[in-house]
């Protein structure tokens, strides 16, 4: 029998153990892994591409990769065959794996803005204290004796003691004559001392801040003494695999067994993000005594280990929207296993825990009655519309577009991705790349620029047709028909030509389409015009280099004053972050869901008007958009 | 290799496998059980002897055996070998099963005495809920709509949700139309959904009340909706094996890895006895939801896993006195995993939760200034003097002579025990057997009026000496020396002769000497005198029969009036009971355990003084025992 190659497969640490000469896109399928060739392997999609970084490996030529990335490593899995250990990249996950964390900078930034509800006193803390030696006068239990010395600086009261605590008690106290840290958790109006140990064991307590998005999970490592970020970490949801969207999700959940196994890829997921921050932060994941998660109501079903069967069918009832603080050893989470892990309260089974937390950083709390519209357009966009008075909210379906999914050269917003876009006079197209690098595809704000500026200087009409007059010079034939170039093969990084195809169009023009009819709509329940609202904040997937007045041209965005918009980038992960900082920010996210009205659009007959009426560049009725217009009738 | 046989050895259900011809003494040792021959396996001191049920094996002959009982299956497992499978009854063991629980009867004669606090709201119990049906315009999650079913009927407030529960929410409110029940925990102010189902599955919620002594194990399973009885085992305490008493198991248990085996063999000792009182109750051990358990604070140590090796060393501090409430999962108890398990809390190291336990079932809390003293006389003698306004305790090394050990016919309050014993005119002895048998030894109760008749009739002297002119006819000689005669050989049970020996009489002096000593120097303590005491509650090792006159001859209880003394039995189990019924119970339990004093006699040195007076029949002072001193001056 032949030896056996070791393959391991980044950015999931997977290791796969295959015969001499397998192909690579079996081995990588074998190991459980989402690559697919929608070609069918026949090496012309280009979908497989990898990434080999070390060990030898025989590769067939194919056109849809330039010599100069070949001879970088990359190579399609379906025409290569294993010849050695092998470490290959799977370059799609690893984009995923960039920039969906709020960066600190713009963290900083937004700090401010939230200043009002800034407050460093974590609910999980380490309390050093010293406890009194017994005598025989004084002979009270170890307990007892703790209890007391805790209760002269912090009131007294009901603290609970877990069970694992008490059997490290007697040795804890002992080792350094009474000098010992607790570590409390203040949670939901309980108390429980969940660690303890002698003060020369310089541990520090950190807390975890967690986003689930469906597409990415992200998460921040926090010191809980000080607030600050000791780590950051952000992957791919290796849920993907069965299923890119929350429907497809529940439904993989409904055969045995699959449940637990979307549980435990989200769990893996997260375990894997927690190896790297702590390795990065140098803090061991025991360390790690709390966990603030955000999600949608769906994924934090999956990752409770909840059946989200009754989440899509009517009456759309989840099992929980609030849900209660959990040890992470019930959950597998690699943390302290005493770790309490708190949830983000959903309003409902389509407005979630991300809406909830992302909602705690505007400053919804401070003492402010104006309105403001929230707007996280994702897979699905949610809008909130309120003030701190008052709080309503809805779903709509938006689809992937801007996330850069079901667009032929759409991708996240990672290094490659070109994320603003403007035409000249001349009809040339400028661009910048993230990170500066050669250009790979667009991502959701390069998208946005590019339909407006296609719309605006005559490439498109408002069906989102190409204008044959203007674009024929540009148009070139695709495997999907027709597409117009945006970048020419030699210049993009995969050797191939960037374009845009009229059906890519239909999908923006369907997403922003279904974003602003359903600002529409809500603001029509709430009984408001647009220019009555006093600031729009935008969250999620859009990156933070949004154009606004572009977002405004294509009718993404409503017609109203430029200054009334601000990004708040991942603000779900932002949210998370907040609520490991006092408990204070959980009353007011279980405050915000509970007060938040939820507006059915499913069974609103005037949105499907709605709808139809926004699946033009920009509107129906241009004079929504006056702005527009007069941008429109002066170039036409 | 030839075919091995299985032993099955009772009661412990141990099964092992051992080669043809195998020494069953060897055997019974080979599968870690207790059971010793002092003569080093010469077939002489007949302390191994066993039953053997069923199966072939050779036996060779032995004068420590009658002949008729040789026939019931009887042999000396010293010598004896295996030639068949065998089942195997040690019965040492077995007598400490039977009779250590309260009974019933029993049970309900102290119920009118502690009516005042005999009330069923048990602190975990099921509630029967009717949660409406969700709809698009009522759509709240499944657990907001099962908190506002349970609102109606429950006072609002903080209910908290088990994470296991929630994994069984959504099946369980749509299995019936949503009539489900609930298992509701209210312990120590916080409130907890434990479990859920659908109301088809017709399950009942059940109890466990627990007594873990030093020797012995007892429960009972008690329906928590009515308070009933369904069940009750006990057995000794499987520790046994790693020391006879507190101190020796704590050595035991410094060495690595011995606190794990502790603490396995009493969970392992308690789960066989769930399993035989939920087998013959018909109730499954996952419908036990809480659990109360009672014990001194050594063995609730060993129970939670906790070191308790600080309750020997001074100042004598243990990790707790006031356990918290704790998960069966965590502990390995085979009932519900989120069964509660509530420990009753100890006043310290020498005084624990059996205490404490016991004056639950005394009328402290009823409106009453009168004083009591409280007596439970096991190994170590625990007493507590006071009323409801204030409590003084201390602890005392009895040693377990009135529980039969280190007594040479000495043996537990079972089947064939002479428990009454009798002396007539003419120097005969009279006696009664529990449940009729043939005798076997004495239990405590027996001791007591053995030792008392001796002193009344003339055949030991005050210092407990035989007088040779009264005793002479009745002196036999045993292996240990001379004896005198109770029973001739071929009225016992095991065919030989049931004699007391001097040394017996001298541990039986030193045993109540320590008693009346603690007692007379706990009053001291408290400024009272014995008239003044008005009820003296005996509970624990005696059983049911102890004679007041007998006790008071032989100077183990105060001469005061006879009807102030009762009997509690087994309060431990009793007050663990109580604390099923109500948490109220529980709270009582800890403020009983918080307000008592603790007063060391060890570092007191009068108490040697008083115990020295005390090694006397029945005391230096005769008149301490005025209405012995007449007795004895007519009789002498």
């Amino acid at each position: 029998m032949k030896k056996k190659h070791k393959v391991t497969i980044l950015p999931f640490d997977t290791i796969i153990e295959v015969q001499p000469r397998t192909n690579l896109l079996d081995a990588i399928n074998a190991a459980n892994l989402p690559l697919t060739a929608v070609c069918g392997g026949e090496g012309t999609c280009g979908e497989c591409v990898v990434q080999i970084t070390s060990g030898r490996y025989h590769s067939k030529p194919s056109a849809a990769l330039s010599d100069e990335i070949v001879s970088e490593g990359y190579a399609l899995a379906c025409q290569t065959f294993v010849e050695d250990d092998l470490t290959v990249v799977l370059p799609r996950f690893e984009e995923l794996s960039i920039r969906s964390v709020v960066d600190h900078e713009f963290f900083d930034e937004r700090r401010d803005l939230i200043s009002g509800i800034y407050e460093v006193d974590p609910p999980v803390q380490k309390i050093d204290l010293q406890v009194e030696a017994p005598s025989l006068e004084d002979n009270y239990s170890d307990l007892k004796r703790i209890e007391r010395a805790l209760g002269k600086s912090w009131p007294s009261g009901n603290i609970s003691c877990e069970y694992s605590v008490l059997k490290k008690m007697a040795y804890a106290v002992r080792k350094d004559h009474g000098k010992i840290s607790i570590v409390l958790a203040r949670l939901g109006g309980s108390r429980f001392i969940i660690d303890i140990f002698p003060q020369s064991e310089k541990k520090s307590v950190c807390g975890l801040a967690c986003d689930i998005g469906t597409s990415t999970v992200a998460l921040h490592l926090v010191d809980l003494s000080t607030g600050k970020f000791l780590g950051t970490a952000s992957s791919y949801n290796q849920q993907m695999k069965c299923g890119e969207d929350i429907i497809s999700r529940i439904n993989y959940s409904q055969k045995p067994g699959r449940l637990e196994e979307l549980h435990d890829l989200i769990i893996g997921t997260i375990n894997l993000l927690i190896k790297k921050a702590s390795e990065s932060a140098g803090v061991p994941p025991a360390d790690i005594y709390y966990a603030a998660i955000s999600g949608n109501t769906t994924m934090i079903h999956l990752f409770l280990n909840l059946n989200p069967n009754y989440i899509r069918e009517e009456p759309y009832v989840p099992t929980i929207n609030q849900p209660p603080v959990v040890r992470s050893q019930d959950l597998g989470l690699d943390l302290n296993p005493e770790a309490r892990v708190s949830c983000t309260p959903a309003v409902g089974s389509y407005v979630g825990g991300d809406i909830t937390s992302g909602l705690l950083c505007t400053p919804i709390l401070l003492d402010t009655e104006k309105v403001f519209l929230f707007l996280d357009a994702g897979t699905n966009g949610e809008l909130v519309v309120g003030n701190k008075e008052w709080l309503m909210t809805c779903a709509c379906s938006a689809g992937p577009a801007f996330e850069g999914s079901g667009i032929k050269c759409g991708m996240p917003a990672s290094e490659g991705a070109i994320e603003t876009i403007k035409i000249d006079d001349k009809g040339r197209f400028g661009y910048e790349v993230i990170n500066n690098a050669k250009p790979k595809g667009l991502c959701g704000s390069g998208l946005v620029d590019l339909l407006a500026e296609l719309f605006v200087h005559g490439f498109v009409d408002r069906n989102g047709k190409f204008i044959e007059r203007t674009a024929r010079n540009k148009i070139v034939q695709t495997e999907n028909g027709e597409g117009l170039l945006i970048v020419e093969g030699p210049k993009s990084f995969w050797g191939n030509d960037i374009v845009i195809t009229e059906k890519d169009i239909a999908n923006l023009i369907r997403t922003k389409g279904a974003i602003y009819s359903a600002c529409s709509m809500l603001l029509k329940s709430a009984g408001l015009k647009f220019h009555e609202i006093d600031s729009v904040y935008i969250a999620g997937g859009f990156g933070q280099h949004l154009d606004i007045e572009n977002s405004v041209r294509i009718g993404l965005l409503p017609d109203i004053e430029r200054a009334k918009f601000s990004y708040l980038g991942n603000s779900s992960l932002l949210g998370a972050y907040l609520m490991l900082l006092t408990d204070k920010n959980h009353s007011i996210v279980n405050k915000i869901a509970d007060q938040t009205t939820y507006i059915e659009l499913n069974t609103e007959p005037r949105y499907m008007n709605e709808f139809t009426g926004a699946l033009f560049l920009p509107h129906t009725e241009m004079d929504l958009f006056p702005s527009v217009k007069k941008v429109f009738d002066r170039i036409r």
